[in-house]
């Protein structure tokens, strides 16, 4: 049986045994998620939480959240590599900054659809 | 000179060299912002991204941003340890859904202006 991540044959490692110079084991709980053809995509993670941190966090989780906790970790990793001084709470930032200027805009509209019934 | 991590006491090692177990030296990168009273600080990013690469973090940035970049990790630390799957990816996207009903909202309350105009 080939993960997912097994793109180049069962002889081929994953993006992070790749990465760590280590044998692809059958069952790697990397290889479904690292294919050998997206290197960068471990780089990043490793690079922010560490190949450790994330065998430990997907080792924790069932098999079916797995895969949604790499795409979450993927996502932050390269906020961080991009932005080290505040990675995707820069974002988180800027989203509340935006939601703070709607509401401000929807209270001026209200308050004026409020005004002009008054004469309607 | 203490750093201001340390409060009890130049002898008293900061919340990271007591969690690992090591001497706390004068220039320790993680002292200043790592305080001996508030352990779950440090605990937290140290779980997600490991204590080696917050060290080499900080030492690429200036002194002057590893405040707000510790601040950061933290943040997306402790977002990390509440929900494994999503960590602060989740606020994001909940973020961005707040975004989209209020420019709903606003649209339907601009439309409305337009509409109360004509008759006025």
């Amino acid at each position: 049986m080939k993960e997912s991540g097994r793109k180049q044959g069962a002889s081929s490692p994953c993006a992070a045994c790749k990465l760590l110079r280590r044998r692809c084991a059958q069952d790697c709980v990397f290889a479904p998620y690292f294919p050998a053809d997206e290197p960068q995509k471990f780089a990043n993670v490793h690079k922010v939480f560490g190949a450790s941190n994330i065998n430990k966090m997907l080792q924790e989780l069932p098999l079916h959240q797995r895969g949604d906790a790499v795409s979450s970790m993927v996502y932050e990793a390269n906020a961080r590599v991009r932005d080290p001084v505040y990675g995707c709470v820069g974002a988180i930032s800027s989203l509340q900054q935006q939601i703070d200027a709607l509401q401000t805009q929807l209270a001026m509209a209200q308050a004026e659809v409020v005004h002009l019934r008054q004469f309607n």
